[in-house]
């Protein structure tokens, strides 16, 4: 019997027919019967006669399918085993403790993602090199489009379209100009009724790259930089789009469904579109991946049943990592920070903070009980950035995250939570499972831009704590002992300090 | 005929009663007589048998004036002469152009702040130390109190009291038990009723060295860090400080009336108190001297009529000149940040940020129509600290503030206001007297923390403008040549960088 783990993706290819158009005009789909569910799932057309239908099973043990459709091959059936989940497949990501996230199998996951919007569009040995950047460093988000993306600094084509046809001529193009061809679909000739099967497979391999590096694909289906007229479709059109990716993508236990970046800014969407999408993946999706939406200016409302975590990109130009206990407060779920601006020089004030500020927003956001996300948007002599791009990690921001999520995988419990009894000009996350308790077993205060040259603690009379000072820019960590009482941490008068204060024994 | 300046002070000293109370039983006052005034002043019992009246010219010409009150020395009558105003003597400051200040004469007056609280009450050595701090700096104006201070970092005696009698033990005090102290009056010996007249004359000697440094002498007439009861007096002894003080100071230019530090403190102040106060000096002072508050936590309602500006401390820990745009709204008065937190490295979070953020403060604040203001809390072996007893600067902010004072006097006509064409992400003064035309001759530009590598202009397409980058942290300026139209400007992609435009010829 073929086996597959937990988690894993099983999946059955038949052989169907051809003519005409499969994609609108062919279905199929199977039951999967286990010990403790039953899912059924849509198929989908991959191209040359082949049909496909994937399924995650959630548990271990013996399952048993049948398949079926008017796609022309008729009944199948089968059985296979899931076997336990090993290395680093701990399940899909789930929201946990409410304001958190673990794997299905209990692993908390300490979100700090990053951003490429199209890295998987891009040529082979762009993509290994992105690969490789994200192996060596403490990222395990990465937010990335199906779509491809016309924007500054991404004017070229990508690898591949999602559907049949041809694009524009986009040598037209300039810096100067191209916003006048944002939206526009003169042009192309692409018919948004037959998808192109290899795009979707490169995008599954990336999917798939990512899962092996222990990175969860947050993936971007609709955007507004567009020049190809799929962020314009009908309403057919987009649903068709919608059930065809879900049915390709939700075996993979890594995906994440963002259903827009920026969702205010396409033209001719409405509120009503974007629920109407996320009907689709409550319907289709058996698996109950992470679904959120990313705003430009004002904010989905993120206290929908449906979204499971805020996607956040910051409103104002000096605070953002700051406002995570409002926000937590305000939509009662998990923050992800996913836009606070981008590590880089570029001329807009999105893409242009340092690396000492990206980092600083990265511990903020922590200490507070929320998620950070980065991106990089250096001036590169050829116009490959890392936020758009992939390609190699140039700043000075992503070397100081693998300490803080070290030092967040620390926590009691899971997750930590903004504490009430801080001071006014520091941040202190405490263990969110402790919010009853008056004395907690856990501290991690943060000094942001402030340089104190000490600071006293205290939190009652009788309990030990061992304290560590850690600057988050240096990435120096030191032991200072045990202390009990009213007890003074000196501290170097530098930014950026944290201080870790944990209960001993 | 004894000659003094316009806006110089002339002083009348009589002889009189020095028996029982003269504070409180004696009066003396005299009416001023000149071509286009007629102004009537209380004088002051200044001990040992001297009662003094003191009037500031605000026109030139002969004024003759007549004396007289219960101070036992009768009727006296005199003329004088006041003739223009020499060297830096330009009057006192006042508000013009609603937002911004000039000096009676016109002048511009262009406010960089500094606080040394009770510089005045140390040694001489090192108020002289102080003074020649303030010489080689650019601040031109200088927060500090009549009374003396008791606070962390600040537990000694001052040189002298403003009471007759003895202050408490300050032996008993330490850092860890000194906020016990604070309103307690128990073993303090003052006759709230008698003054200490060589205490308010060296205050005024200070103020006369300010004065001579062209920098304005902002009084903080009451505070509540204090063990010695002066925060907690009768609200007839409160009554009799006003009238005391208004007559020894208003007669010199270079005073501004701060009625109190952090006025939300007081244990037993009302908003009636303090409006009370302020009516004191409407009526007393003739001259109309500049007058605020400070706050806090909540600011003083900076509407009242008798508020001529707003003097704020920051009530975010993260935002503070971000917000002038808003308070210009809100209040419709000049803005003046008097504490948006202190470049240094003490304990807490208002003493601890550093010379680039203090900087940075400054110019958002200026290039908003703001006014900021600057302190220094460095840690110290002797407990020295800027803040509050002057001394050396130690910081590097303050070197930097020069350069953004040039920058302003640059300004054509009075004083910056906010664009509102300026970019989300750019903060850019134009001039407020232009605030009708659609295309201005200055512009303004300061991109604060952000890094850009260039930026995109285009005001209209006649117009010659000439462009100098100013990086304000390294303090170089640089031309770079006149543009027409849409032009773009290079710049380093480092923090704190300002773009200047002016429109040629």
């Amino acid at each position: 019997m073929d086996t597959i783990e937990r988690w894993g993706m099983f999946e059955i290819a038949v052989r169907g027919v051809e003519t005409g158009n499969p994609f609108t005009e062919r279905t199929v789909a199977a039951t999967f019967t286990g010990d403790h569910e039953t899912v059924t799932v849509d198929g989908f057309y991959d191209g040359e006669g082949v049909y496909r239908v994937r399924f995650m099973p959630s548990y271990e043990g013996e399952y048993a399918y049948e398949l079926d459709g008017n796609y022309g091959g008729g009944r199948k059936t089968g059985r296979f085993r899931a076997v336990p989940a090993t290395g680093n497949n701990h399940g899909p990501v789930r929201v946990a403790n409410q304001y958190h996230f673990a794997y299905a199998d209990g692993t908390p996951y300490y979100c700090l993602g990053t951003t490429c919007y199209v890295w998987d569009l891009q040529s082979d040995a762009r993509i290994a090199e992105t690969l490789q950047s994200l192996k060596d460093s403490a990222f395990n988000k990465l937010r990335f489009c199906v779509f491809p993306k016309h924007y500054d600094y991404n004017l070229g084509e990508p690898r591949s379209y999602p559907y049949a046809g041809t694009p524009m001529d986009s040598g037209v193009l300039t810096r100067e100009n191209f916003q006048q061809y944002t939206f526009k679909t003169e042009g192309n000739r692409f018919d948004y009724t037959r998808f192109n099967p290899a795009h979707f497979r490169h995008v599954e391999w990336c999917i798939l790259q990512l899962q092996a590096l222990g990175v969860e694909a947050d993936i971007i289906m609709m955007h507004p930089y567009d020049r190809w007229g799929f962020s314009t479709m009908t309403r057919e059109q987009d649903d068709l789009y919608w059930k065809y990716a879900v049915a390709r993508f939700a075996a993979y236990r890594n995906v994440w469904w963002s259903l827009a970046n920026e969702y205010d800014l396409f033209p001719t969407k409405t509120i009503a579109d974007w629920e109407r999408f996320a009907g689709i993946l409550v319907d289709r999706d058996p698996y109950g991946h992470l679904r959120s939406i990313h705003n430009c200016r004002p904010f989905y409302d993120y206290t929908r049943p449906w979204v499971t975590h805020c996607s956040i990109q910051r409103q104002d130009l000096y605070k953002s990592a700051e406002l995570v206990d409002e926000w937590r407060e305000r939509f009662g779920k998990p923050v992800v920070l996913d836009e606070i601006a981008y590590e880089g020089n570029i001329q807009h004030g999105w893409g242009n903070i340092s690396g000492e500020e990206m980092t600083r927003r990265f511990w903020e956001a922590a200490c507070r009980g929320g998620y950070p996300g980065h991106g990089e948007t250096y001036m590169n002599p050829d116009d490959v950035l890392w936020w758009s791009h992939g390609g190699k990690l140039g700043g000075e921001s992503w070397k100081r995250f693998a300490l803080l999520r070290e030092v967040l995988s620390q926590t009691p419990g899971l997750g930590l939570m903004p504490w009430e009894g801080r001071g006014w000009d520091e941040v202190c996350g405490v263990p969110e499972c402790e919010f009853m308790q008056p004395v907690k077993s856990y501290y991690l205060f943060y000094y942001s831009f402030m340089r104190p040259s000490f600071r006293e603690y205290h939190f009652d009379d009788t309990t030990e704590f061992e304290v560590r000072v850690i600057d988050t820019w240096e990435m120096t960590v030191e032991d200072r002992g045990v202390f009990r009482g009213k007890f003074r941490v000196d501290l170097p008068g530098r930014c950026y300090m944290a201080v870790q204060i944990r209960r001993r024994g």
